[in-house]
């Protein structure tokens, strides 16, 4: 079926994942949990080995890197978690109905089996909770999909020594051979991408590589989906009333999400819409003072960051409100200390050429709104699709009777249509790993805004549904059996009821 | 936005979709519910005016047609059902946890959204079932989406007839203007399938045209989400117990579902492979006679039958089992009664390139395996993905203690990886609309196999996941406040547990 050889060692990936797709398929899901567990235990266990690794490899700090591996353990068990509930089968049970009223209906009952292997790109920077052990990988893993990942090459190290680990654990605990691999190169990672036994793919990177990956994924014989985590910039909107209650910590919390990590998030706030000649640039100022400097995660984000700043700085009506430095070193690697600059909105809407592009790094627009204008206008004007939009209300807004609700609904809604995530008196970056998290939204936040990226509800992204009609006991998975032995929810449709709107289903399914 | 302009009269039609989107996604799914019932009620009472177009449309039978209309009343109806139940919310509240794992977790809630306007391109094979009011189109509709259909060629006159019934009873349910509209031409749909303005496509029919319209989704500056049904030749097997059981049932069956709609299904089935040298040839071959000639739905449609006819039965070891027949009348018209054959494995093997390929009308090959050839291994050498594959078992093969019930458990499970529904005992026309059902399976079946093209399910593909981050009461979808006034099923993870698997959601979820 291969068109292209593919290189020896990459074959021999491919061929490993291939072979273990059905035996991983077969896994109860109580035994991937504690597999997975059993992964989380040793990342945690190896967690001062990596992060002494990570450390030279990325410029990021032990603080934040120790903190990752905690998030990546964690993101791991909740997997486990999932695995256990059963939810994340959407398992659906219809009775056979013979007197149904287009005749008699067969007994159908549907539930999610795994796509089978899976190619993740991981990202650079999270080198743990968006790499070899992360998010997506997690998904791939609990939904029984062997798993290959592309190392991002600013931590190949870390990543496999990430992976030695993750398939010890994986071994002692009964899981089939070949259900990890890691492979390094863009070049493999693309001839893999379009072997015609993968069957998804996953990205987290920037809008150019991301949708380079998802085009050869829909270019393939047979198209395979592909779910890439890309660009995003974060709007904020701030009420005058919100800035009067409360300007200080407004502009304390939004430099702490600017400059951490060095900015290199994809929920970094980019810009935040403020009433003109309100208080909180003069806030800001007062907090910025102080801010330390920190290295970028390499060389190419650092130049890459040091030009879109020089050409905000340098765009018409631009003023600084923190100033902001970047500086290399001998080794070309990139120090920086926060940016924040103001523009009002003409000059804003003048130069969205230059403005609007993602600034990878510690800097952030505040972009200043005359009286009149209309926020919800905002959004559609200037943003494509975006992970959030945050709104900050004053306490009596927040309450929804104030004069200007109709118009913060309004906001509301269009942010909604746009992005993943809407945040209220609160900053995007820190993406809480729950089962009811939403990390996406429509292009160019993501090829695919039919999932997210965090969060247990990602195992939906490498499971295809099955029917199963008029299936004897023996040949029925163990989600569907009458008696229920994995014991997970199922929405069931008795048979005996009329097919008209209000009898059936109208009662609570059972769940 | 837009760089191409549109003809004016599509131009119209799309801002109108786009204009209506915001109004439409706010209204309450009860309300949707109800001027999908509405929708129903007037199809019924249209259904003889507008079968009375069909038929001379289509050449599709009267008793064929009305069951149809009655089926595609009551999908519509299910719709309504589904919107009223709110499981396809997918409602999801994580409380916030100021004692999480990780440091305070905020609360956090997650419903789904309407992507906005949806063009459906609709098929020739079924009028009214997916067509104007068909699957996609109802779920297009229930989902809050304004909808475009670009209606088949086949069937013109119909589609703006049906067209017309629907928008008045839309709008004698106080339905937004604007939010269905019929186009004609190729032309037209794919200059709206690339308008900035369209969020997601669906189709059915042929590989060949299903491609080259997710082609065109995949390659726009945003991607969307298309939903292509193309097409499957729905492989079936037979044990050799089965056919001692009950050969002249199995025979029956299978010539009933080759011939109904005069084989122009997508879940005919095409292949069905019997043991060498079985009493099933034999029956079908008895069973034969007498079967009535139909009308091919056009002229493209019976030519191409015509030549896939032809090929096959001139392909080296293929035996006729029934003859059949087909004739062109004076108005190019193609008759034709059903045609079964038969030919040995090794021929099949030999022939693969003429055999395989879906022949869309009343044909079909039996293959005849002989002893010891895997069955399971069948699946992958010869099928891409398909919408359905079908195994008849005996009573005790049903119950999995024969000797052969491993081999049998493993062509389920290779079935599985390949269909996105295995039936038993049955055939797979004939689509059941159920909450449980399952139509799409992976390429060229579909080409996005993440959801279902028939039954209530169908609402997902136009959706996406919005999560809500602190909001007050009063911003919150109303599936999402805390006193549930939609009465929606929910999964909700509380505060105050630990993170470690095994403790958090361990209990079950409240649903």
């Amino acid at each position: 079926m291969t068109d292209t050889a593919l290189a020896p060692e990459i074959e021999t990936v491919v061929a490993a994942a291939a072979g273990a797709a059905p035996a991983f398929a077969a896994t109860a899901p109580r035994d991937r949990a504690r597999a997975i567990v059993a992964v989380a235990d040793a990342l945690d266990e190896a967690g001062p080995r990596l992060v002494e690794i990570a450390r030279r490899e990325t410029g990021l700090t032990e603080a934040r890197l120790s903190g990752e591996v905690a998030r990546t353990s964690v993101q791991l068990r909740l997997f486990a978690d999932a695995l256990v509930d059963g939810g994340y089968l959407d398992a659906r049970i219809d009775h056979a109905d013979p007197d149904f009223v287009l005749g008699p209906r067969p007994d159908i009952r549907r539930t999610h089996l795994p796509l089978g292997p899976v190619i993740n790109f991981s990202a650079s920077n999270f080198p743990f909770a968006f790499s070899v052990l992360g998010g997506d990988s997690a998904a791939v893993l609990a939904a029984g999909c062997p798993l290959i990942v592309k190392a991002h090459s600013g931590h190949p190290e870390l990543s496999d020594a990430t992976a030695e680990v993750a398939v010890a654990a994986l071994r002692s605990s009964g899981m089939p051979e070949g259900v990890l691999h890691v492979i390094h190169g863009q070049e493999a990672g693309v001839a893999v991408l379009e072997d015609p036994r993968i069957a998804a793919g996953a990205f987290t990177g920037s809008i150019r590589v991301g949708r380079l990956l998802a085009d050869i994924a829909a270019a393939r014989p047979a198209p395979i989906p592909f779910y890439g985590e890309l660009g995003s910039v974060n709007p904020v909107f701030v009420t005058a009333d919100a800035i009067a209650e409360r300007a200080d910590e407004i502009a304390a919390g939004y430099l702490t999400s600017v400059s951490g990590s060095a900015g290199q998030l994809c929920t970094k706030p980019g810009f935040v819409f403020i009433p003109s000649g309100s208080a909180l640039p003069d806030a800001v100022r007062a907090a910025g003072p102080g801010l330390p400097e920190h290295r970028l995660l390499g060389p190419r984000i650092a130049r890459s960051f040091a030009e879109r700043r020089d050409a905000i700085l340098g765009t018409a009506g631009v003023r600084p409100v923190i100033d902001g430095s970047i500086r290399f070193d001998s080794e070309g690697q990139g120090w920086a200390t926060p940016t924040v600059v103001s523009v009002a909105l003409d000059d804003f809407r003048a130069g969205r050429r230059e403005l609007l592009e993602e600034a990878f790094g510690p800097l952030s627009i505040l972009v200043e709104i005359p009286e009149g204008a209309d926020p919800a206008a905002l959004v559609p004007e200037f943003f494509e699709g975006n992970l959030t939009g945050t709104l900050h209300l004053s306490g009596p807004e927040a309450g929804g009777e104030t004069a200007n609700a109709a118009a913060l609904r309004a906001l509301v809604d269009a942010l909604g249509r746009q992005v993943g995530r809407v945040l209220f008196n609160g900053w995007p970056t820190g993406v809480a790993v729950t089962p009811a998290q939403q990390h996406g939204g429509p292009w160019p936040a993501t090829t695919n805004d039919s999932s997210t990226s965090v969060g247990t509800a990602a195992i939906a992204r490498f499971l295809r549904p099955v029917a199963f009609q008029n299936a004897p006991a023996a040949f029925l998975p163990l989600a569907l059996r009458d008696d229920n032995p994995l014991d997970v929810p199922r929405s069931i449709a008795p048979a005996g009821e009329s097919g008209d709107w209000g009898a059936r289903f109208s009662e609570p399914v059972v769940r």
